[in-house]
């Protein structure tokens, strides 16, 4: 297919010799190529992570992750699936749940990003194997699933509140892209454009007036028009965006709201419902509006996120606080003890931030991005790659069991990392995330190079103009604040142009600190530039203030009050009964004395109690003090994302104060 | 049928001289009749209410509630699913949930025990319209059910998961004895132990080895069996309750807890769970074992209880701490603004705390009878009985929006009372539990009477020997604490003998007075006892100390630590937006100024603030105090049970401490 975008760029990455090993180079591995915005974003054959905390999760996913979640789809019967409809017997053999298809293209797009980022030429074939046993299936008009249309199934589109079947397409199409935006071009990517063209076809104007239960084809749809640069799938995606909020899909007992079908969502003024629903929808309506220039659309998208930030997000990140409807509460609504947090609605609070961060260049969406990645997406998957959290709470009080490492587990029910759940959406989309982390570090635009993310990378970063610069970035963050950035490459012709480097100072970092050529300046959160004509070899040095800091909540956050968290950098902390010895519930902090720093552990002063039986646990004041003091001492906090790494235990982020 | 309990008791209601008005007399009208314990309950035929609170409610009662529910199970369809079935067409038109026919028997039982109460010959005309209308659906062998078993229906006891078709017996038999206990035995008595009948030979040894997801059977068979005096249908109860908790009923995503077959019953520490199920199931547990004489089974379900009051009830009495699947949380785990707390686990927690009280005599249970009756009970009807909460929230975060009040709501979404509900289990087991509420007042044993629950009453007390005395309960309770209790009756046989009464004194009473002519002694809370040779005109006074009274959380109540309630007397009291002029999420308390009493009124010092907007509501502390006081005053507090009776409003029973 004709693609302008891969027509315009495909040199760049091809002739840059910090290139590295797209194994066919056929494009620059973009997750997201929005057509206009503030910032043009970099893809992963443009920034190579090369060490750190992230490189070690992208290891790991290589390892361990995605093989891992290979063996259970397969386990699952949700690939064996596939091979049923071509054997006929799908009718009556059918396993896993209505939306099981997703899954399989979830991990194919992980695998996508892998196979273009590593040049792994045995998840190549396995990726193939996959398309192979898919292929057959796809019907001569494009539809493709293994839950409806065949004999004995239910009818294509006779359910399009619970279905899936536009919600898997969505993943398809994103796999689809995600193969031919590294690999290139193949039966896979033709596939995918065939199921595309098939939706434009059946719910094009004149189709079935309706739309998705669950969101997720609009984002696929644009996206795929910008692979392709065919106007068709943005359309859709359109129309797809303008018909939903109108009560197309009827009421259900969680109410319209659960599938953002009670209101458009330009007209929303903060999200509702369903918390990976909500984010998915407005992340591809941001990419809409940014590709159609609909500046208004735009604005709601953003000034949505960031009252969602604001008001409903989890000091990690982590959105939907309700189990019910695996949806969002109302405002300062964040209870600790029955966080939802969605490992899925994490990834897509990722997803929409970094979408609005290219769109406005507003540091705001990268801090979100950056708490998100560390405190949501990192902390799913176990240390090992072999088992994952699908929800993400706050504060565990009874300690957990141990999953059995051979049989799914039910979503939210499990309080220790399951290896995979009945409804694994999770997983998966863990998988696609950190392969593709690599575009989330930097972006570029007329004036330079913006460094959003911090990590030991390599980054060939082209300006737009024809002129292209290589970047060294050295860091050991989180664990230390200092990230040092060195000119490695500044194309000949391009010697004595003046271009800006911007490197983001989050809003926690408090006397950040700035050098160039030894000299320091302070500099304030948002993005810190050093602005001149870099010569191979110019150091930049970023000294962010990394130290144990206490966080406090919002008056208005009932949920916490009287408590306090640990965050040091990017990280939020916790208290972990492993190191307590004792369960959390009954601890208490003493901020009196600040966080200890100590080989590299965070300690601070906490008081544990012995709680006596109560008979009614509310009374005069006198009546509900019975928590005798057993001991106190300096006990090791955790980083949130390891928790319950080292067995079974009782976890609080939030810390009742002494 | 013969009944033993009937031979016993019919004299003593018959002739005594205060009985009032069961039209037919023909029992006592006992809604629980264990077959031993250390109290003996007194029925309707003993207790008129004559005035106060419940006297109120159940007039509400009478001439509102019980129409409405009558009018909306007949709009609803369940009660012409049963004339769908007589007309062959019940496969294709059937309307309503599988457990709809439960809500025509618990309706059916509210209006046998008004009968009874008040003998209203035309309720009584509408009571036998319906069983005329149900009896043709009963089949031969006494199977009943609009759900299944029908030509195009699934099979009898094909899903015993969800299915409830015991559940629905439970009710039917509930109903029954109900109607058998009031009116006497007619074609619906017949009927219901047909039905039980049915159960004992379909799930009797040797038959389906299984229980049904929705305990309820149990407590209905022991009571039926107490009825009939048939030991065969408490040997089924047995049955059913030893086979729970082995995981006959297979897994499902929320757990075999979720319907308590994850262990049986006699080995449960704590309750877990659907809080409804655990509280039914419970409840006939523990009248399994009164009358079967199985202390272990008695104390495996009285610490249970106890612990669950402990640990896992909100300050209401209500109980259940998740919306989703209506269930226990883990200890402590009490979030306010997510209180599912459930109005048919309120009735149940009454049920079973009124057999542990009968049982054991200890006051704890008359307590959590208390507390539940008047703040989560009578907290679901609307002032005008036409409306219901299902879930009763102790922090209403954004006023509610009136539902339409010619459409049913989702259970638990409805921030307001509704009309009716698709699940609608609650607005009849209000209507059932308040047209019985005059079982709870009083009991006998053979020393003498106990008073458990305060209002002004007439009370016809049989002491089991032939002696039987006459008390008239004259209070203003629960606006008032005085308790005058007056002597109206001793038969002229008894002059001279001495018996006791007993008068509760709640666990709140700080400073309670026993007045005995004229003599005042202070009185600790349990039981406060006055043994003597009564005559006629003797007055003994209770004097509760019904003032205002701060009330504060255990520490390991999270959820609302640095926050006070206020209750007076058996009443939680709450601050509503309606009389604060602003919402409840900013507002304060300052708990150095006490409560004031003015007018009827309780006044608290409360601060309203102005909340700033913030970006991000966690940071270092000078980031996270926003917010503007803006106002100081003494607003009026209301009783919990009387919130959004004004029109929507935030409401909050837990207020922070300025």
């Amino acid at each position: 297919m004709s693609s302008p975008e891969r027509a315009r760029t495909l040199g760049a990455t091809t002739e840059a010799p910090l290139t590295h090993l797209l194994h066919t180079g056929a494009d620059r591995g973009l997750p997201v190529a929005p057509a206009s915005g503030r910032l043009r974003p970099l893809g992963l054959g443009e920034v190579q992570i090369t060490g750190g905390f992230w490189a070690d999760l992208q290891k790991l996913n290589s390892s361990a992750m995605i093989e891992h979640c290979e063996k259970w789809v397969e386990r699952m019967g949700w690939t064996t699936n596939f091979d049923s409809v071509v054997a006929g017997t799908i009718a009556e053999s059918r396993r896993g749940r209505e939306f099981s298809d997703s899954d399989v293209y979830k991990l194919m797009e992980a695998m996508a990003w892998e196979i273009g980022r590593t040049g792994d030429h045995a998840m190549d074939a396995r990726f193939e194997a996959l398309v192979a046993r898919i292929a057959p299936v796809q019907e001569a008009d494009g539809y493709l699933s293994t839950k409806f249309g065949r004999p004995g199934q239910q009818p294509r589109y006779s359910d399009l509140q619970w279905g899936h079947e536009l919600y898997c397409y969505g993943h398809l199409i994103q796999a689809g892209v995600a193969r031919g935006r590294t690999t290139g071009e193949d039966e896979f990517v033709r596939l995918a454009v065939r199921a595309a063209d098939h939706v434009c076809e059946a719910f094009g104007t004149g189709g079935i007036d309706n739309v998705c239960g669950h969101p997720e084809i609009e984002v696929a749809l644009v996206e795929l028009s910008r692979y392709t640069g065919d106007r068709k799938y943005r359309d859709q995606a359109q129309l797809f965006i303008d018909r939903r909020g109108h009560g197309r899909l009827g009421d259900i007992e969680f109410g319209a709201q659960y599938f953002q079908d009670d209101a458009p969502v330009r007209d929303t003024a903060i999200m509702t419902g369903h918390s990976v629903r909500a984010l998915y929808l407005a992340a591809g309506a941001a990419d809409l509006a940014v590709d159609t220039g609909d500046g208004e659309l735009l604005a709601a998208i953003t000034s949505q996120t960031l009252a969602t930030l604001a008001r409903r997000t989890y000091l990690t990140g982590g959105m939907g606080a309700h189990h019910e409807g695996e949806s969002f509460g109302v405002d300062y609504e964040l209870p600790s003890d029955r966080a939802y947090s969605e490992t899925c609605a994490g990834v897509a609070s990722v997803m929409l931030n970094q979408r609005l961060l290219l769109a406005s260049g507003e540091a705001a969406h990268a801090d979100a991005v950056e708490r998100t990645l560390f405190n949501v997406v990192a902390t799913s998957p176990s240390q090992d790659g072999t088992a994952f959290y699908y929800t993400n709470t706050l504060h565990q009080r009874v300690p957990g069991t141990i999953p059995d490492e051979d049989e799914p587990s039910a979503r939210a029910s499990s309080s220790l990392r399951a290896p995979f759940f009945e409804v694994s959406c999770c997983p998966t989309n863990v998988a696609r995330t950190v392969a593709s982390l690599g575009s989330y570090l930097a972006s570029v635009d007329d004036a330079g190079v913006q460094l959003h993310q911090f990590a030991s990378a390599q980054i060939l970063a082209p300006l737009g103009d024809g002129r292209t610069v290589g970047l060294s970035v050295e860091t050991r963050y989180p664990d230390d604040g200092l990230i040092r950035v060195t000119v490695i490459d500044v194309p000949s012709e391009d010697q004595g142009a003046e271009w800006t480097l911007s490197l983001r100072v989050p809003a926690w970092a408090e006397r950040a600190v700035l050098r160039v050529d030894g000299e320091a300046t302070s500099v304030a959160s948002g993005y810190a530039q050093v602005t001149r004509a870099f010569a191979v070899g110019d150091v930049v040095e970023l000294e962010l203030p990394v130290v144990a800091r206490w966080t406090w909540p919002d008056a208005r956050v009932d949920a916490v009050r009287g408590q306090v968290a640990v965050e040091r950098g990017p990280l939020v902390l916790c208290l972990e009964s492993t190191d307590l010895g004792a369960s959390v519930n009954i601890a208490s902090v003493d901020t009196s004395v600040p966080p200890i720093e100590l080989d590299g552990a965070v300690l601070v002063q906490v008081t544990t109690t012995e709680a006596a039986d109560v008979a009614w646990p509310f009374g005069a004041a006198a009546e509900t003090d019975p928590l005798q003091v057993t001991d106190r001492g300096l006990i090791s906090l955790v980083p949130y994302h390891s928790w319950a790494n080292r067995g079974p235990s009782t976890m609080r982020v939030w810390m009742p104060v002494a």
